[in-house]
């Protein structure tokens, strides 16, 4: 069974598709032109996608198996990472990889959100455990970015974007999880912005590790006699090692953790239960920034960053899944062709030539590629905010409004379907794909948890209709909804997608209908219906914005198609092909979902609610 | 986190749920009466549930995630299951679980199959890993039973209905899964029925262990000279150990483990690759029976059984992850009542208060309890044969065709499903359902299997469509319409559940219409058309049966409950009510995805089949 175990485990990505996204359908050279991003050109952006692949074949994709395989260990009160780990960690930032979006001032390559995010893809892709300690390094280095006094910026930054230091997001206490604003860690004022913090936290990725000198944890804590809920909460800079003013390191902070998790998936990746000042009573931690009572918004500023990240990790598992799973089916022989299924002597075939796995195949093709242009959607408009900010600030706002918009879809609906893919992927290979013998498996228990960290799938859900949508009095909603209705308008007659398009009007209408439902419900005091619909019209909305862009794909990999020369242009003919099977397959299989999901709801069943609690079960 | 582990990894079954389906809806008291059950009577097949559940929850299910986490090791040669498994293997067998459905004539108690189907449930939900080995040896009995000589019968049945012997069906091959009649292994006549056996043979439950003193192997082989494909298969019985005639124990045969599957789940079974007479050409076999190539015929026979119990082994796994799920839900405390949600000091509800937890709950609850059904179902069709054989054969005749119907549906759909009721198992625990300190990432994991062995879901698929709808002239899917038919026009004006008759109703019509489909493409050399349908045509079937049987069901609690006094009769009245709610969420929100699929297959898309081998990406 394990013949060529490298070449079976190894890390995949399209970086042909990735292109095409980024300059066909998306055309990034348009957007290169304009500050604050003229340094980049086209060149730049597909070398710096090339070295990033390799990077991640070479360095983390072999790492991935083993970081599962080991998992995390905590021996004397210290977290052991997997072997490797620690010089992955710093070859990351060596080869230049976690600096492609950070601010030139830090020594960063300050490149689009567009490409930041195949960055990221890529990466989470080929180790998504592995990811997760870099990633929150940036993350916490992007909340004292914004919003930590000159000082911190100083202290702070360029050990975290360097990869000196590491980091974490301290939100979850055990009786405090999606309840956020019930955390009882509590913070007493010493003098200056410096607290001392006491409490609990659970479920800290990398709040303990063997790979950087210190940790700079980032916790959520209530001043003392501070209001209760979300709103008394404060964000607190907590080292792991106190720092002087000189960024050396003074004597340990009073941070111990006291266990990790034994989890399904992502082993790799060390999730702690953090003690603060429950040893010694000496937690010190600082203020970020100089305003008290302001924890939950600047959590939110990398909430929302973490959440894009998490649907990109989403994205990342379920391509390479999909292109292993591909692979397989290109060499794996079983069975006959079905022009001669009664014939036991005819030849074997690769199982690609079996019509279900051609639909398994085709199916995985066309979410993973869709969600990626979502995602890459979303951070083009981030993109464009900062390029017309203060410039356009009319224009910005569109942009900002269709960034918050996608965001929730971006991370439930690419969560949800990276797990669907992966069981295609093992369904596709068979028993084979059960064993650990396959890659997919691993993909499969690892993307579990993306539907749940970040804010579980059902709080995107209730973030989409219970803030999104109200936003600007709605116009977030009517802007995404006239832009499909644009492209539908364009399109309704395109000789060959015509009738697809035709898929994607009854699908835009049933988004339009059911948002009207959701906005007679909050109008007519019918609150309770709306959390029982939010998580499918959160998927409505999703596959209609992935049916939307995998036909503006198809169209654009049309005309370029037709563009080619007759003789030697092979893969550029059949990579467009591609694009077109695939949307006509979403169009075709996956769109109708969407009309399916708005008659559900128009039957306004309350059966979930009107259930007695003792009638689910008698035991 | 792990407060009460003990408390938290509880097998959990809903007797009252499974009594309900037995007693009121499949009304088992009249079947009871019939020969050959009149030995048994409503109140032993009661007992027989509450001492299996017992059984289940003091042997069973502690060592469940023993053999998770443990697994099994192969060591100089030699499989070494995990802690306990040994000892619970002797106890199921004292307890006389594995007799329950057992011909009395070697010492079972022959309980009809309905009851057994239960018993079944049982044991898998609390250890589907362990119940794997029971399961074989029993399904090894139960071909020889059928199809062996008086000596074999003699000489193995008593040994492996007992337990005192294990067995295994062998198979797949590393170059033939579902493509069986591509098998090599090969045997060479000896003399009377022996032959020298010789091949290798991979994925084999139970290949190996340290739990019984033999192990007899049915083997599938080509008879040297015998012909190709599966015609050409025989099937052998080959012990670990050979034994006299005697039943003693002879000299080991030439069998040997050349290693063992680290998989992603059921853990505690062992997966074996076995060599068959490759070391020294002295593994010897006997055919089964006395006809040479019947393989496939006699396989078969035993994996109608297996495929049935895979179904019930997705129920007994989605039913205990639903319960765990369920009691989190009411002991987890997080968040306000929606009704004072933006109030932080109201008090914190359980989160089973919450409408997203409601739904997840109700759904599970919804897809176990109708799937139960299905599968009960299917067991009394398989009574009423025996009942009925040699009086109606008529009659006899019609539940066969309803027992060949709806094994590929049992098999596939309970599998499909149980794997998304765990999934949203974990998503209700939320962070802590992901972590080993709950049971169902395990649940989640081990479930994954369901859908690939004993037939991948596709095969069962095709089975449906290209076998079943075909046999006795298309009489058994007319019949089966012509019971739901009957059942909405009974029930279309039902006072509370009319608008969910009209859901089945319109489910109805559309398989109606998708077999007319499909029969169509079959006639018009459309071929290639149905496989890439036949999966979502099974799961169209299987809703609208399962919408059946939830709504059928309803109809009997709703008038159990009518009956009920008005006093002192709390938990019955939940409990009726709660088999009304799960019909009407099944009803309103799953059963109108079987119009959906058949508008999808309506479109005839053809792009699965039209996109090029190499258009499905460029790498």
């Amino acid at each position: 069974m394990s013949t060529s175990q490298a070449n079976q485990n190894r890390f995949r990505a399209d970086l042909r598709e990735m292109k095409f996204l980024l300059f066909d359908q998306f055309r990034l050279g348009e957007l290169l032109e304009k500050a604050p991003f003229e340094a980049w050109g086209v060149d730049e952006v597909a070398m710096t996608l090339d070295q990033t692949y390799k990077f991640c074949c070479d360095v983390l994709g072999p790492i991935n198996a083993v970081g599962d395989r080991q998992g995390c260990k905590l021996e004397n009160g210290k977290v052991i990472t997997p072997e490797g780990f620690k010089e992955a960690y710093a070859q990351i930032y060596e080869a230049g990889v976690k600096g492609v979006g950070v601010d030139p001032e830090y020594g960063g390559q300050g490149a689009p959100q567009v490409l930041t995010i195949l960055v990221e893809e890529l990466i989470c892709g080929a180790n998504p455990a592995f990811v997760m300690y870099p990633g929150l390094a940036r993350g916490v280095a992007e909340v004292i970015h914004i919003f930590g006094t000159a000082r911190q910026k100083a202290l702070y930054l360029n050990a975290l974007y360097s990869g000196k230091w590491g980091g974490t997001m301290c939100l979850t206490e055990p009786h405090a999880g999606s309840d956020v604003g019930s955390a009882r860690t509590s913070a007493r004022h010493i003098e200056g912005n410096r607290y001392k913090i006491k409490g609990t936290k659970i479920f800290i990725t990398g709040g303990d590790q063997d790979i950087t000198e210190n940790i700079i944890h980032l916790v959520l804590a209530r001043i003392d006699n501070g209001p209760p809920g979300t709103k008394g909460l404060s964000l607190f800079i907590v080292p792991k090692v106190r720092t002087n003013e000189d960024g050396s390191l003074d004597k340990p902070n009073d941070v111990f953790v006291s266990a990790i998790e034994h989890k399904m998936g992502i082993n790799g990746s060390a999730t702690c239960v953090l003690n603060f000042g429950q040893e010694n009573d000496d937690c010190i931690g600082e203020l970020v920034g100089d305003v008290e009572h302001a924890g939950m918004a600047q959590m939110f500023k990398l909430m929302n960053g973490a959440r894009i990240l998490v649907g990109v990790q989403g994205v990342g598992v379920a391509s390479t899944a999909y292109l292993n799973a591909l692979e397989y089916a290109r060499e794996r022989l079983q069975g006959p062709s079905i022009n001669h299924w009664k014939d036991p002597m005819a030849p074997r075939v690769a199982i690609i030539e079996h019509a279900d796995v051609r639909r398994m195949l085709l199916e995985m093709k066309a979410k993973v590629e869709g969600i990626r242009a979502l995602a890459i959607k979303l951070a083009w408009h981030s993109d464009m905010v900062h390029i017309l900010k203060g410039k356009d600030d009319q224009a910005a706002q569109y942009h900002q409004g269709q960034v918050d918009l996608l965001v929730p879809l971006v991370k439930s609906y690419a969560s949800d379907q990276a797990f669907r893919v992966c069981e295609l992927a093992i369904q596709t290979y068979g028993g084979a794909g059960f064993t650990k013998d396959y890659p997919v498996e691993q993909s499969c228990r690892d993307a579990k948890i993306f539907s749940i960290y970040e804010g579980t799938n059902h709080i995107q859900a209730m973030d989409l209709v219970g803030r999104k949508l109200p936003q600007r009095g709605g116009q977030n909603l009517q802007e995404f909804l006239g832009d499909v209705g644009n492209f539908i308008q364009q399109h309704k007659n395109h000789p060959t997608l015509g009738a697809c398009v035709a898929e994607l009007a009854a699908a835009h209408e049933a988004v339009s209908g059911t948002a009207m439902r959701l906005l007679m419900w909050f109008q007519s005091g019918r609150m309770q219906m709306v959390p029982l619909a939010a998580n499918r019209f959160l998927e409505m909305m999703s596959v209609l914005s992935v049916g939307w862009l995998l036909l503006q794909g198809a169209v654009i990999a049309g005309e370029k198609e037709a563009a080619l020369p007759a003789e030697g242009s092979g893969p550029d003919r059949a990579f467009y092909k591609g694009k077109h099977h695939a949307a006509v397959y979403f169009a075709k299989h996956i769109l109708p979902e969407v009309k399916s999901h708005a008659d559900v709801l128009g039957r306004e069943d309350r059966s979930a609610l009107d259930i007695p609690n003792d009638a689910f079960a008698t035991v």
